[in-house]
């Protein structure tokens, strides 16, 4: 596998698609530039998806997430970036994606947005009492 | 951009309009002046938003909350126009705003005030197994 | 305002009666007797609720959280008659008032009670995704 | 009251019954043995219910508690069973029963139970913004 | 009993099946092995199931998480594998299962999958409040 | 034993003279009066010692501190006060005494002071790695 | 007593001044004006001390807090000119103040200074073992 | 092995004497009974030692610790005791014991004492920069 | 200021030469290049000073501390490399750094080391009781 | 690099041997077999080092810890054996190694040992106010 940054979102074969079960992936060294300033920025990525055909190769998703690296973004237009990228390589039936960005001038803020498939339907959660 | 405390809220086209995420921004640094004893109080705030045409300019924000340093403000009442104020500028389709108060007299208070656009009704939320 | 114990709960007007919005305190200081033994129990109180015409004025409330001191109160008894003062003095849409006791005996007790004002009912919750 | 283990689990009138009010009871102070290997258990037990007529006597229940201490008990078995005492003695509206296991073997174990009585509904939660 | 790694799973009878109750239960000690580079997996299980005429015995369970040490295995399938393995054993009338993996190239993964009986409808959850 | 608020301070024999042994105690339930407001005060007071004839008995010190419930007391004074007056019923080695008290106007303040018996030195601390 | 911010650090007389006993005071509220920007900086104070013949009076210290909310101030100059004030209105035996700033441009500073008066040497610590 | 509560302390050899090495041991679930009131009390021990020839046996430990299950057994005459057996079973260079009990009255209260052997001198610690 | 990364290291006259005080400094947002792979590296740099005649300047230090983005850095050589940096540039009298290198491969590295100004003593330090 | 268990250690040059500076690793994946029961154990591991000529390769320590996965080893005597491996091969100043293993039959156990070079003398810690 290349060690260099990269956009291609590798994928493989959901082993288990008869299952609506879900993959959270947790992102703790995203880095980008601030298209103002063009001094970085940084951020945790929250990941939750329910595959469909296809899950993300995690090693390609790390090559993925490091194609930031020098690339200006703004909070809320990157969070909807990657997402819609990352529907597009995987057309899962359901997708969520939290940025959490570290503090700047005292304020802190989280962009979080979702895809749904089309004609998908979300199971009525079981809630087992606590 | 000016450095000065402003109450003009600057904001920028949505660049996702099409979807409906959320905005999270916490600014633990609010302090405005008691209207009784004319002493300084202190809170954090929880800003949440969906946008609609408009999200909030970070560092406008930042000057604006800095408008209060000087303003004697009761804890409901602040809640209440600081959330009016950006539903004013920024017609989101939905908006919450939680003040937590610091302590005093052995009694903490938080203010939590929310905004609905007309016709508009939150998507069913995704509640994935955890 | 007088520095005594007092059973009056001062109030003022509610200054955005036209939203439903949240009012949460915090209590960490309640004190009373027990009224097997006479000694002292000690207790958290929390105290959410969502005005009508009416707010608490926190420095009322904190007379009043004293007038308890020298009095004899079973745990469910007290946490159920304080929310029904509060009720009478504030008529709000809704309170809910939590009192969680201080360990007795290797065991932990909390009481929860609510009131929601009749013909009252709570807006649908906007669950954004997180 | 007697200071030795008892199975009587005494209780006194709910002194608001005309509220659907919840009593929470944290005890970390269970243990039993292992039927198996005879082995001394330990558990931390959280009772949560709604009381109908009565209310437990936190002495008595403090008792009853101890009565299992010489008591050989299967965790599945022995947590039904105490929920069953106590529906038995206070006939409440809703019981719940958590009895969180101390780790063996690598492993952790709860045994969570639940009692609703017949005919009761539960009230719709109201969910106050947060 | 054995001390070998087994792929056996030992059930006992449901000491209370007249109730839907819950049994959760924590592993932290899972490992096995990754198929890519042979090289050791790390992760926790979470495991929460409503028994209908089985539960799983603990000791036998703790046997079968061992039989896993010396295979390879990918996230998503061993998850999914598990629990269809527990399902065959236990036929219970809801099972999930969560698997924690330790981080690997700076990332952190969980799989969540769950099984619901034909038939079975889980009860409407009674939420106390808080 | 008396259920009465008591200046008295019940000892019992050191069961262990012959070792410098540490018993350290926590008291997260002292109240009383501020002297220039008359409002109540609250701290959670931190008693270390090292005995040299006799101990404290504990339920005689938990009326001691219910003593103060009703006595206006500074925080600097009355922390001297406690330590002095242990110091006088149990004469130990060494005692050392902080008082932990509640936020007072955005303030939190901690008063710590020690006796060390005349004669008495502290043995050298075996500090083992961590 | 003035409710006015004030440069003045009203004191009073040391109860026991025969001992060498420790007052811990933390200040989550101070904020001041960053001198190069104009804009607000925030800090929590941590100012541990031994006093000599008087102690600060706490109302007088929150309003000589409050004398910096206008006040431009370096991070290294403020913390150091606060220590020398309090200094010179108490002479203590020992001083030690702890600023601890918000971030700033991702980088989070504290300022710690202390003070010894002159022939004063602290007492070798008693280490309990923990 | 026996699985009978048990008073015998066994041991094994020491793998490595010519070394001065720690072995911390944690004990969750110590219990015994109040002299006075023959009611259960609850304790987590904390067991820390410098091995001479021998190391306790961690199975021995447990039945051993079990052993106090029914006997009464005052705080502090019970953590003396228990370190004299452990010294005397394993004649350790060093050993510690500090007993947490749970807390009564509203009171927490440990008990911690050390035993040194004759002639042995702790090494000066190395303490690495943090 | 140049918003460009630099390996300048601005300073500013230290306010209070006269006393040893620290200045404590943390930037969670330190990222390099791996010199093996290529690949991105992340830490967060704890950096403890005692000033003698310079403090650096923070927005320096961030320009600084950018200017290791691009670069190939092993993790013991790269933490000795900026402490010595930062020791050219301001001669402290004591200075610590701490790196503290996010989990590769399943382990967590941190790397410390510190610098002391020839003839330079540390203060003994003042331990107040706790 | 091979990616198979080895019991090689592989290390590179001190990249700073004038400094006494030091290495902190935490390995939260070690696993051996209990040589009674042949069942898995597990422990973290912690590792601090200031080395001499010679640093730890962490690849090959972490291929070095894989090595255990199929060998008993008894809590005193693998802790000694892994710090007398690694003193071995790197001939550090100072080294200490703690293991935390994790819960077995309710007894949490840590082994913690350590190797000074003869004639090193560990450098007087800078303790800087906290
Ligand atoms: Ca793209
Ligand atoms: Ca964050
Ligand atoms: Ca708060
Ligand atoms: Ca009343
Ligand atoms: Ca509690
Ligand atoms: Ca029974
Ligand atoms: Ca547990
Ligand atoms: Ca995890
Ligand atoms: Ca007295
Ligand atoms: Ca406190
Ligand atoms: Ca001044
Ligand atoms: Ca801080
Ligand atoms: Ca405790
Ligand atoms: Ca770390
Ligand atoms: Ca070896
Ligand atoms: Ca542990």
């Amino acid at each position: 596998m290349s060690t260099q940054p990269s956009t291609e979102l590798e994928t493989f074969a959901n082993p288990t698609p008869e299952r609506d079960y879900t993959i959270r992936i947790r992102i703790p060294e995203f880095t980008c530039l601030c298209p103002k300033t063009g001094q970085p920025d940084f951020a945790t990525l929250y990941l939750d998806y329910i595959p469909e055909a296809r899950c993300v190769e995690l090693k390609a998703l790390k090559l993925y997430i490091w194609s930031f690296r020098d690339r200006g973004a703004f909070h809320e237009a990157i969070t909807n970036e990657i997402l819609s990228d990352l529907v597009r390589a995987l057309e899962p039936r359901y997708m969520r994606l939290r940025a959490e960005f570290n503090v700047r001038g005292g304020i802190y803020t989280d962009v979080v947005a979702e895809h749904r498939a089309e004609g998908w339907t979300p199971p009525i959660p079981v809630q087992l009492p606590f």
